[in-house]
């Protein structure tokens, strides 16, 4: 297929530091790639790719310090638009700047949310542009949306085979990998380390915002001897700081869209103890991946029982689920829905659980090929022809 | 003409408290709707107006606590553009947003730009989006733009004609209004008050992002006898405080790129003493309506003379100037350059300065009329068919 991946220009893709959703959009665009098709990405010109590159702006916008995107932005859409029929589907990662422009030929367009939904300024796009078909990255992420959002499917980000090679040895300590912040719960990880008696290393970032939270409430509790702040990490050091510890402990406190981190950790081959929140129960497979908990007291019993998980099966797990050739695959069925609608046999679904209760009575067995331009109907209920398991969006 | 008014979704068109641009929309859409024009305003609900409303959003998004305005805004210019046939001219005034959208109807088109343009951010709108008219609020506005930038013209703000009523006495303070920031230097303010020996009252709002500097530097100063600090005053008490004013001091350290509260002040018939910078040599006419200086001792000697400066004198330059239907009766001409371009007479426009040393050698006398579609083309000179004198944003 002939794919034009729309980039947020704020990072390069992929990012010289921090930015999920640039990765997520590198890593797709070369599983694409490989799997022979004619990509072209819309992004930053420091990005590297072995797409063809529309430079749309002379780096990366944040590291540059442009504060204000749209403008920017704006003039990328624009270049897109201009270029349309170059191509049989347009994948947009940028939020919502594309829905006005793109509306009246949204049939091939598809745009994937790759944020929170939970915040009412963003309602009026959703509820109004009905003809943008919408991926989410995970099924719990599109709880705060209407039920009649026009989802064209949930994708679980994949990450290449070989970004955190497995380590089939582990280690003897925990692992804490993100923000500090009230929403990731890093009180709790040292709470469970401690009850587990257990080292704890905890490789996390302090944004400005979050400096009043870590001096007043983590700061003073890092001082237990078991408790081992080493700060921010780089994505070398990162397979590293996963591939040996004992188990990634994920004691989130809001509904994380996806969480890449865990996907990070499976596939060195580490076990994930995640709370039972957001994308969690979609992403973690308990017992073979990890273990889905709901208290401190689950968490201590899941680390020992994560002694005994053989570390083979939870790579494999993986690799079966969170691979970025699986999500590019997936990626290109949900394409091909929406572009041939009429040509496809029916679609095979994996069954999930149904979302807010509206899910009909034959969600997750086979869905009936959708209709000519099936996808700008509103009224669709949750559960959607393309359906798959894996990955999500980490914010270091 | 059928004319839409397109204004932010920020605060209602006019704001409940703050809010400059909407302010400004207000009086152009009210006079545009006496002088007898079919007005239809896009804005946030609990507008009120005299035109024909179109509700954007249920109320102004910055008090109904939305921080993300561009969902809002993406859905109103979508349907503006969906009822384009029913306007013969768009005005917006919504910065960048629009310009994607509506380039290919751009003839019918005009941006006002009330803010700010040197930040790099917003440039590559202006350098990709050629089509689409510009209209800017004080000549000086435009410096930070390249010179081939598509200047539709410079329309300087106006103020109902009641709105801050004629006070014939007067008053012995000096006066300060505006925010308490280093670039509007209050501290100024009180120097040239102090040494004037007069009485200075500040009406003034301390933004949080300014709480710093005003405890560190302007609040050691309150302690002066001459120097009385009122807080912030509303629309009401303004008319007065600037009514019974001596003079309004505006010693401003930026770019202003209007700065409403100088033709206020001299609306009630009191003199500005302004800083050489930004717009204010356009907006005060130096002797007539107050005093341009450049330095604490310009401005202590311009105190002296605005004592013996006639307020009749100083109301006669604001009614001939800066008056909300001096406003509509040039963005009316703007408008009928822009559409009917052939249709028109050579348009008169005034002398003013040429900005960046590019204007021609036939501006500033009699302009010939544009050609067909002639906004359109890029590499226009600076120094446009309409130009006109008069008004200025001001952020309280």
């Amino acid at each position: 297929m002939r794919i034009a991946q729309v980039a947020p220009l704020a990072e390069a893709v992929p990012p010289k530091l921090y930015g999920g959703t640039e990765r997520v959009v590198s890593w797709l665009t070369e599983a694409l790639v490989e799997a022979g098709h004619d990509v072209t990405l819309f992004a930053s010109g420091d990005s590297e790719t072995s797409a063809r590159l529309v430079a749309c702006s002379e780096s990366g916008l944040r590291l540059a310090g442009f504060r204000d995107h749209l403008a920017a932005t704006l003039v990328m859409l624009d270049e897109v638009r201009r270029r349309e029929a170059e191509f049989d589907v347009i994948h947009f990662h940028t939020d919502l700047a594309q829905f006005a422009l793109f509306k009246d030929i949204a049939h091939k367009c598809v745009t994937t949310l790759h944020g929170r939904l939970d915040l009412p300024d963003y309602m009026p796009v959703f509820r109004h542009f009905r003809e943008m078909p919408l991926v989410s990255i995970s099924d719990d992420q599109r709880r705060p949306l209407p039920p009649d959002t026009n989802w064209a499917g949930t994708v679980h980000h994949g990450l290449p085979a070989q970004n955190c090679p497995f380590s089939p040895r582990g280690g003897q300590y925990l692992a804490f990998l993100g923000r500090i912040s009230p929403e990731k719960r890093p009180d709790r990880a040292i709470e469970i380390a401690v009850r587990a008696g257990l080292p704890l290393k905890m490789a996390a970032k302090v944004d400005k915002a979050d400096q009043d939270y870590f001096e007043e409430v983590i700061e003073p509790l890092l001082a237990h001897p078991l408790v081992e702040f080493v700060g921010e990490i780089n994505e070398e050091e990162k397979s590293d700081f996963l591939g040996n510890a004992l188990a990634l402990l994920f004691p989130i406190d809001w509904c994380e869209p996806f969480g890449l981190v865990m996907i990070e950790a499976m596939s060195a081959g580490t076990p994930v103890i995640a709370w039972n929140m957001g994308s969690v129960p979609e992403v973690v497979t308990h017992g073979e991946s990890g273990y889905v908990v709901a208290s401190i007291e689950e968490a201590v019993a899941a680390v020992e029982k994560a002694k005994h998980l053989e570390r083979t099966r939870v790579r494999r797990t993986f690799e079966s689920r969170f691979t970025a050739r699986r999500m590019a695959e997936d990626y290109v069925d949900l394409y091909e829905s929406l572009v041939k609608p009429l040509a496809l046999p029916a679609v095979k679904v994996a069954a999930t659980r149904p979302l807010l209760g509206t899910a009909p009575a034959t969600w997750g067995t086979t869905a009936t090929p959708i209709a000519a331009k099936p996808i700008a109907a509103a009224g669709k209920p949750l559960g959607t022809p393309i359906r798959t398991n894996g990955g999500g969006l980490y914010r270091a």
